[in-house]
């Protein structure tokens, strides 16, 4: 393999609404800065908790044990609990983190994490200690911000909602075709964020056994939008589909997006796929199925747009893995200890429908 | 369904390579935009026609009949063959359309097509006719700026290559593990871009058939990038698959993007899924495996970096569809005749190539 | 002095309404794309045509004999005079350029111009013929964008206008504390676009003398904004004067940019260029004076807009002038012949405008 | 005056180094986050913290009495001072804040302040206490971005530097035709920032007289880049006078900036004011004068780089002075007691300095 010389380039998403999280697993906080919210919004900072509890770990023998409390504080932007106007910023002090938990890896970097590719690309300068600004403790902002994107939305009465839609091989029941915020609601109000909960106590299952075989296991996210207007988006690359999958394949682990059927509609016919319009019980223009997943062109078409996200199983796993020396260039075999989850696709939940959020929210505000 | 009242924002991608489609299936010309090519490459034109035929239309009973040539007159930005570091602009010529085509639709819009999106959005401003600038013929402009970022990326060594993974239920053999440009060279030259060519044939009737039943079907086209230096991206919203799925999904008709084992990979357990490092015969770090489809943590690997896009079933067909008149708001049925493509897979191949050796350009530029 | 080994960036401004100018003096084309024009706005192209003129040669012993029609020809975004939402690009045919005009100066850069950093910046690959990409003829695609935002604008009671300030160190009179639109429409029916007449005159004479003298003589260009609502703009690094600086800057030979009392102001007490806020006859909150130009804290308060922009004397005249050999390193003399205006001040007035304009609409649309 | 019902928009400069300052006068604390510094360079903080006293008032009866440390925290970026690739934040805490300092505006503009436009703009959202977001207190952050440049930038034998150029009518002699980075390092060290010490006790006579008189008075401040290649910058709206105004009337007060010989030049004949190019005694290309700033066609020349900022009177005098009641709508009058600077010429010399430098290193990245 070569390596390349590239410098730094901007993380960041969106276009009127600018969201950039910052920060790295061990350092003295992490954070999050928005450019572009609208001034003289009220935030309910209890319900914007409540959606970061949603992805926060702890108590759960599903999750790591790592007790983090991820209360934000907030530096600009919002006064008495509105938006002024100004570049909001917030940052997550970093109280938990176990330094220790890292070391051994410096020289060994663990398979599908991001240890050999920071490693070749910062040469020794990043600090990947807890996964440094790979780590999933990232998400955190990244719900500050989706947090605040869907409580504007709601008075907008657009609403964006997920659930775990399957965990290895084992399947939740989709959204109906027009799912409604109610739904959302109670999903949120789980510990285990599913619409079928005996699907979910298999996906427990397959979850702790994974846990078990010192091994870990993936899933995928189903998240949906409702609440829409049609319109939204524009052609080519200026289209949904390409700004949200921009953001959620921001969030760390997922190496899949699709929109409605996706990968399964590209196996059907036209005559199947085709969402044939007809005039709703509402005198509404409306469609008869949501292949499209509510995006013809780019554009939404005021049907439920829904995608999903396929989350890879943890790349931390207690087994023996094989890898390599960086420094003596020989074959190793390493074993991961210290707070894993043994699945990260459920608390993926709350990520998705963070980056989402914010996503629709800036193409509102376009 | 709600309607929207945003305005237009910009459809454009890349960071350093800023590469922009405009024009309309009806307008005089459609062309491409460019900033950012570097001065002084020269460009090899007839390599560059050569790529343009291959998502041309024309000849085959498996595409539209529209005879397109195709040949784009280059405004700024290449004096000589050669760049000059100035804009680049080039312009191609609409000389075969034909504005009957699309007589008949303003009012019933075609199910699963722009149509219905963009009367909501310009509310009788878009030109729709042929597509407007929703049509695929979009993807000429966009094979001139691959075209060039792929002669340019040559010169590094490193190729972009493609193919039809599947066409309906049947499939191509997927890409080795390291796949070799020459295999690209040997697609390149295909009428039909598959690996297995008795797969290719099955995949040909199956079009065929599509098209006796006055239907249509989709495909997958799986993209691989070999000769990367490790390190490329960024974390979090800098990454490949956010820089890459952003363009591929700008693509018409693309409605599901993965990478490496991508959906397949999120059933799998972590100890299945990881790609474990190895010392190769070259006495290089690699990896056994490549379900991380060559990015780990949003950053390139050194190994080659491997893409699905899925290709919905093309939604013009000729078999009588149910619609609603606009303007009445009532129940009514289409059936679309003219040219149209029984499958647009296959010639999603090279746009799909474009767009991704753009973004890789770009991303080395950087 | 040392070389660099920059790449190129993009020539653009705007955040909402991008433009973006390309061609070069001497290639087939020049031309301007926009991204952001709003759909459905009617263009008047005899007014349009009427507002290219100004800034076109052609019959004055003030100008330049080239004889350039500057006539538009829209490639996409207008359909029947009208702006569809798409990306517009227009393209004006360069058809009476004369490449020996620059025949002998490549290896004798001549002073003041561009030829000498082009050279270092691309060695050789820049076609320089007729001043290349840097050449004042690129303001005319910038007056096609400036002449779309001026219709725009004027439908939102907001209009533009400039006039010569001054030409060497004769000064015409500056704009009232409020100008009219009238006004603006008088200068812009004038060959010369003065308020004063008589102070015209002599600028006129001060252009004529230096033409005698094979020199040359720089201006002034003071512009207005008028109809402006107060809000408009953004504090710190999102204000209007960083934003119409940059455009302004863009112009061929500026070389200084002012708002309000500007320069002078500085040399001024506070309790004299301060603008005291009282209610006017209208009962709207005004203000005594505007030695702010309208803008206080980067936003717009209501009162006019006001700015004024220092443009350097042509550096072609024919008066012999010390220079270096490129390649020989040793000193030459040069006479610069051919076709030169004598000043581009007055030619810039349109110019200022249109970019004022554009930076305006892209504000108010953002 | 009409209201405009305009949106935030991202203040934030730079394309490669991305840099945005937040926060508020009276706010938790201000900051600054910069996406982009190069991995691996060491940033000497005592050297920092040198530069950051350069704008902190304190002591001095030329400035205001506010006791500010202006200590940064570093929040993500930097890791034992070295920068790790990550984006940079770092927060200064708001120890001194005084709101009742500002009580009693609310209602009651201060002529030529922002607190009629913000407002306007955010309808009382917006927290003015101490200036807000517009409080020259935000130069703090600004600094700290701009000390990080200039070590970078030093490395390369590039250094910025400037001096106060006037204030109200006395002048400082200007900088020679090629500065030393000795000179700015002596400017540097001095209380009072300029190259001629007796000028400069006629100006610190100017400022106390003004203060005398329960007034302000303004100044100009001159900044020169040496060592900068030749090549940097990009035709048109890609110009060093582009990037460097936007960024420079991003600085609270400014209202002027010209390059060279600026407006003064706009008064000569280009026979005068053209810059002729000699060999000079090291055999390199150079100019025998430099009216052209260092820059031509918006790339720099290998010359210095020579611009020139107007800073307007500080708005803030003790003096009665004529505004009006927003609430009544009626005349009133005020005076403004408090802790205000009678000129923030002085101060803003190391603002100038940091945001060109900030200029010249994302370019120099790019």
């Amino acid at each position: 393999m070569k390596d390349s010389e590239v410098r730094y380039v901007s993380s960041e998403f969106g276009n009127r609404l600018k969201i950039s999280v910052f920060g790295r697993s061990h350092a003295k906080a992490i954070g999050v800065s928005i450019d572009g919210l609208p001034a003289g919004e009220r935030i309910d900072m209890s319900e914007l908790m409540r959606f970061m509890r949603r992805r926060s770990p702890g108590g759960s023998p599903l999750s790591a044990s790592r007790d983090e409390k991820d209360i934000p504080v907030f530096l600009s932007g919002i006064k008495d609990s509105v938006l002024t106007g100004e570049r909001f910023c917030a940052i997550i002090e970093n109280t938990d983190a176990n330094p220790s938990d890292y070391s051994g890896f410096e020289d060994t970097p663990r398979p599908s994490h991001a240890d050999y590719t920071a490693w070749v690309k910062w040469r020794g300068e990043a600090d990947m200690r807890g996964g440094g600004q790979f780590s999933g403790r990232l998400t955190a902002p990244m719900c500050v911000a989706g947090a605040i994107a869907k409580q504007i939305l709601a008075r907008k009465n657009i609403f964006v909602g997920a659930h775990l839609a399957s965990v290895g091989t084992v399947d939740d029941d989709p959204f109906d075709l027009k799912p409604g915020a109610q739904l959302f609601d109670l999903i949120a109000d789980k510990d285990f964020p599913v619409i079928n909960d005996a699907q979910g106590e298999k996906m427990k299952k397959e979850i702790l056994r994974a846990k078990e075989n010192l091994d870990s296991v993936g899933g995928v996210v189903e998240c949906a939008v409702i609440g829409l207007p049609a319109g939204l988006g524009e052609p080519m690359f200026g289209g949904m589909e390409s700004k949200l999958s921009f953001a959620v394949f921001g969030i760390p682990a997922v190496k899949g997006v699709e929109f409605g059927s996706g990968f399964a509609g590209s196996r059907l016919t036209g005559s199947v796929n085709n969402d044939s319009f007809y005039i709703d019980e509402n005198g509404e223009i409306s469609t008869l199925t949501n292949n499209c997943g509510g995006i013809l062109g780019g554009i939404t078409d005021g049907m439920p747009l829904t995608l999903r996200a396929a989350v890879k199983p943890t790349p931390s796993i207690e087994k023996k893995q094989r890898t390599v020396s960086l420094s003596e260039r020989i074959s190793r075999e390493i074993e991961i200890k210290g707070r894993h989850d043994p699945c990260i696709a459920h608390r993926a939940v709350p990520a998705v429908e963070a980056v989402v959020a914010a996503v629709i929210l800036d193409t509102l505000l376009s």
